[in-house]
């Protein structure tokens, strides 16, 4: 799709000034992240040490003992062809206690513990390492709300967090990232078999579409379908848009005093 | 100090009334906390009690194996007067494999990682229960970012999130918490002999006067240092509030696309 087409040159100078000048901000140098195997943690990788240098970059692989051999293997080739630093520390041992305490608990509740859990170890490794947690999650999951609140969407900065999924495969490829990663189906790899578009049950090409005129046209759902979207998608998209919203906005507070503590101060 | 004293009656109303209203809208009738054992997770606690009826709610006692005993017994006492439904699942065991693959951790990171395991099971223990999770911070932590971000801060709603220390205290006396919780020292007990006082280095009565000139009636520094207040509390105050502020920002992120996906959409 023509619209959802990047200037390639442009946008991956404008991720790394912003990442450059994230870190900066804080006072820092360097920066930490998730390293899935999948392709938006291999971009933001290759971004991370484009910005700040590869020796300013820790990975951390976060296997759980069901995550796919293939996923450990596709992050090495990420830190290998990057030269960033790494390092491996599984899951396993901190949410098995609780999955144990309860044994009936459903998938997507487990997987939710996992990626809030991988939030817990990334964070402890940004204290370790004197450096900010880089987001990693799309634009197309943050709209759908696929991603756990205060787990893989959790961090100090979100590179990828304005491009379409389609857009990060696009620039993921002008960057020459492993065709391995490029290739295969994306996946939360929760659980085995799992597939992004399987979970949501459309394609990221055609969401992505979707989304595009809904949400940068700010075409109504009745133009889509007019445009010759499927009542269903549209239908199926709203609601997911609608109903997943909190995971980005701020905790409500009720007004007690005079100004809101998130209101800005001009001393600040 | 007279500005912070509250009007108990309304403030009462208007905090349960927001409880229920969060709830609701939410399609959902039951809330989750964690229940510390101290002033301010008791307050929440009595008054989602207050609003969604005992049944409706679910207090989880988290102690890790060197919490204060005191702690689980002032917990137990918030459980027995307010009557709400309660469940104790230590983190020992999740946070354990990671202290011993990082033995030298600082004391803060380790507290870091206990206030992050306990939202994940919060988090968890609101799927299972149907319920939104109901935060615990006040005004004045909030501010000085005297919290664990992804940790005690993560929430879906928070009651006390616009009341300062002092009035939480005002509160609690006049819906009559447990004395002994009236009583002590605030601590976060995230080590032994940890008091909030000592850690911030003043006291709540006298930094809660000084934030309310600052952020209620928007004064200068300088006229706070012409009112009387010590200019090291004023400067100590005016750097931990801007180092903080992130705490309570939404993950900045580049614009690459027209309209960035926090912004709101008419069809929603």
């Amino acid at each position: 799709m023509a619209e959802l087409t990047l200037n390639v040159t442009t946008v991956r100078q404008k991720l790394t000034d912003f990442i450059r000048q994230q870190v900066e901000r804080a006072g820092l140098s360097r920066a930490v992240l998730g390293l899935s195997g999948g392709i938006d943690s291999a971009l933001a990788c290759c971004l991370a040490a484009e910005a700040l240098g590869a020796q300013n970059v820790l990975a951390v692989r976060l296997p759980y003992t069901t995550s796919a051999p293939d996923s450990l293997d596709d992050a090495q080739r990420v830190i290998d062809l990057t030269g960033v630093q790494s390092l491996t520390i599984p899951i396993t041992p901190m949410v098995e206690p609780l999955f144990e305490r309860f044994p009936d608990m459903t998938g997507v509740r487990r997987g939710n513990i996992m990626a809030r859990t991988r939030m817990v170890i990334l964070f402890d490794q940004s204290a370790a390492f004197h450096a900010l947690v880089v987001g990693t999650g799309n634009k197309t999951e943050v709209l759908l709300g696929y991603s756990t609140i205060y787990g893989d969407s959790a961090c100090a900065f979100n590179p990828l967090g304005d491009l379409y999924k389609t857009q990060v495969r696009q620039l993921s490829q002008a960057l020459g990232l492993p065709a391995s990663i490029l290739a295969k189906a994306p996946s939360a790899d929760l659980w085995q078999g799992q597939t992004d578009e399987g979970d949501l049950g459309f394609t990221y090409a055609e969401v992505d579409r979707l989304l595009f005129h809904l949400v940068e046209e700010r075409r109504t759902p009745d133009d889509c379908l007019a445009l010759g979207f499927a009542p269903g998608l549209v239908q199926t998209v709203i609601n997911r848009v609608r109903r997943n919203r909190f995971k980005s906005q701020l905790p409500p507070v009720p007004q007690i005093n005079t100004h809101p503590a998130t209101e800005p101060l001009a001393f600040i």
